[in-house]
């Protein structure tokens, strides 16, 4: 079962949770990449409808989203939750468009294509009407992961990430915000949005819980990884942490290769792949950070060393907006390939 | 060449360099303790002198640290960097008191001992009138290996670090603390003490960057783990980051052995094993955070699984608070030690 609509050169989009922090940040990509939307229409719940949306010099007034919204859509970029997009993609496709879903709903589902557009592109091809956003740590990591294969096969990833508020959406960014106020004016903390107090604080759980002690999201980037990299052999082992800063995730990566991977090599690799930028400098103290790359579109390595505690090691530093190359940015650039055809 | 001079058991004992984060923290834990001194001095540099410490209920003086200072002192606790003590120990020692050094500078010496009183105690008898005390984040990681390498010996750590700005300082805590402030306020940020924005941000450095480009505190965490548990085939790759955290480091730990480690064989280890408490209860979400254990002595577990990516895997999270067991209690446990012969 494929798709076989075409999509117009010119699709009506619709943005779908317009009003989440990533819905919001889909619209400033497509605007900012001059997407050729004929019209874009903002959907979010009921208790937004009504909220103005700014989009380049237009306004976009936020609609109810109903199985009904999506007549005469051509593509629908979701960013509204699991729940939402399982309760409508039926409606969605029914209608004739194509879904782009940055949930984890359909990512591990055979027939949905998981798609990083620098890294597995064709695979977009091959969708039913659904294709998944990867998660946002996932995303920037196999970005990093994909140029370094061409070199040598990976064999097992040791990550640990350092996660911002904005993962856990708009709601936990204000938390961040709020919470540190709060602390520095020595007042009691609000928890509410995430489930312990963030503010000045490490939490080591991202997700929930799975039955193996591992959290949904440590869970997320080893299968997911494995999805887009087609390589069920490759191991990650990930641990998830959220850290109080607003928007941009870190990781720190140890890759583990089944043959030798200098410095000199993985910097050429990545030098000429898409979508990243090398900030490793030493003497200039000169690594990438997420208070400076917030807002920006690459993912950035630093900190790239060989790693000589295993036989071929290569261990670095990865840091990238989560809401724009983790979320949005690669959504919209999904919605480029699926225009390319 | 060794020590013949007998401690008494009342000693006279010195802080040296007490008016920072960590020689403040050594008079508390001194008096928290009840350490048998007959004296405490407070030692710092000329522009600290005159100051008032409160311990316990007595109020100390600050006086300018000479090398006529140590006349008549048993035991001094240098809380005061590396030029400090590299330029007063001869004449501590010729006084013919035992400096316990929370500094790098005699760390890796062959003739210092390097010792973690629940890891290596006897080690600290070796001593020629030094014993260092270990790197914060050493500590408290070198605390959790040693009651697994009774179960199977270690091959490789994978460790990376959450440190506080403690680790850098009581002008580091204040700089994090005056930056949240400036960021919420939306004023430029006074960077002074770190090297690079910490507030709201993640740092991927960690002291000064060396020729193989690790920083030192990474070196720091692989040899001196090698030297504390007297194994130097163990691996260690350290990759260490600040992060807006006050004053308790935290460690994601993936361990290789060489023998298969269940969960349930490290628990019990573990919980036999002095200076380790437990936490790590996913149904409970409970974990160990920086900002719930500042203040307290133990070194906290939590996020304890099996590894499946490694044959013999187990990975952890690790927190302790950087200045209690990080720093000046590891030390007084030192001079408690000297006491017991």
């Amino acid at each position: 079962m494929s798709w076989n609509k075409p999509m117009p050169a010119d699709p009506v989009v619709a943005v779908a949770g317009a009003t989440g922090a990533v819905g919001r940040e889909m619209l400033k990509v497509l605007e900012q990449r001059a997407f050729p939307a004929s019209r874009v229409l903002a959907l979010a719940s009921e208790r937004s409808a009504g909220q103005k949306l700014s989009f380049g010099r237009q306004e976009l007034l936020v609609e109810a989203m109903t199985p009904a919204s999506f007549q005469g859509v051509d593509l629908v970029l979701f960013a509204a939750g699991s729940a939402v997009v399982r309760a409508l993609a039926p409606a969605v496709n029914a209608a004739g468009a194509v879904i782009i879903d940055n949930s984890s709903e359909f990512r591990m589902a055979a027939e949905v294509p998981l798609v990083v557009p620098e890294v597995n592109p064709d695979s977009v091809w091959e969708h039913s009407g659904i294709i998944a956003n990867p998660n946002c740590s996932t995303i920037q990591m196999v970005v990093a992961l994909a140029p370094l294969r061409q070199i040598a096969p990976i064999r097992r990833v040791v990550v640990s990430t350092y996660q911002a508020a904005s993962g856990a959406g708009a709601g936990a960014m204000r938390e961040l915000y709020e919470q540190s106020r709060e602390f520095l004016a020595d007042k009691p903390l609000t928890i509410e949005h995430l489930v312990q107090q963030i503010a000045f604080n490490c939490i080591p759980q991202i997700d929930v819980f799975r039955a193996d002690g591992s959290t949904k999201e440590e869970w997320k980037m080893a299968v997911e990884t494995q999805k887009i990299l087609a390589d069920d052999q490759l191991r990650v082992a990930a641990n998830c942490v959220r850290v109080p800063v607003l928007r941009s995730h870190s990781e720190m990566i140890n890759v583990e290769f089944s043959a030798p991977v200098s410095r000199a090599a993985a910097l050429a690799a990545w030098q000429q792949a898409p979508g990243i930028q090398i900030l490793d400098d030493p003497s200039q103290q000169l690594y990438p950070m997420p208070a400076r790359v917030a807002g920006t579109d690459a993912v950035y390595l630093g900190r790239i060393r060989e790693d000589p505690t295993v036989d071929f090691g290569l261990s670095f530093w990865c840091v990238a907006d989560q809401l724009r190359k983790g979320a949005a940015l690669n959504a919209v650039q999904i919605a480029e390939l699926l225009l390319s055809a």
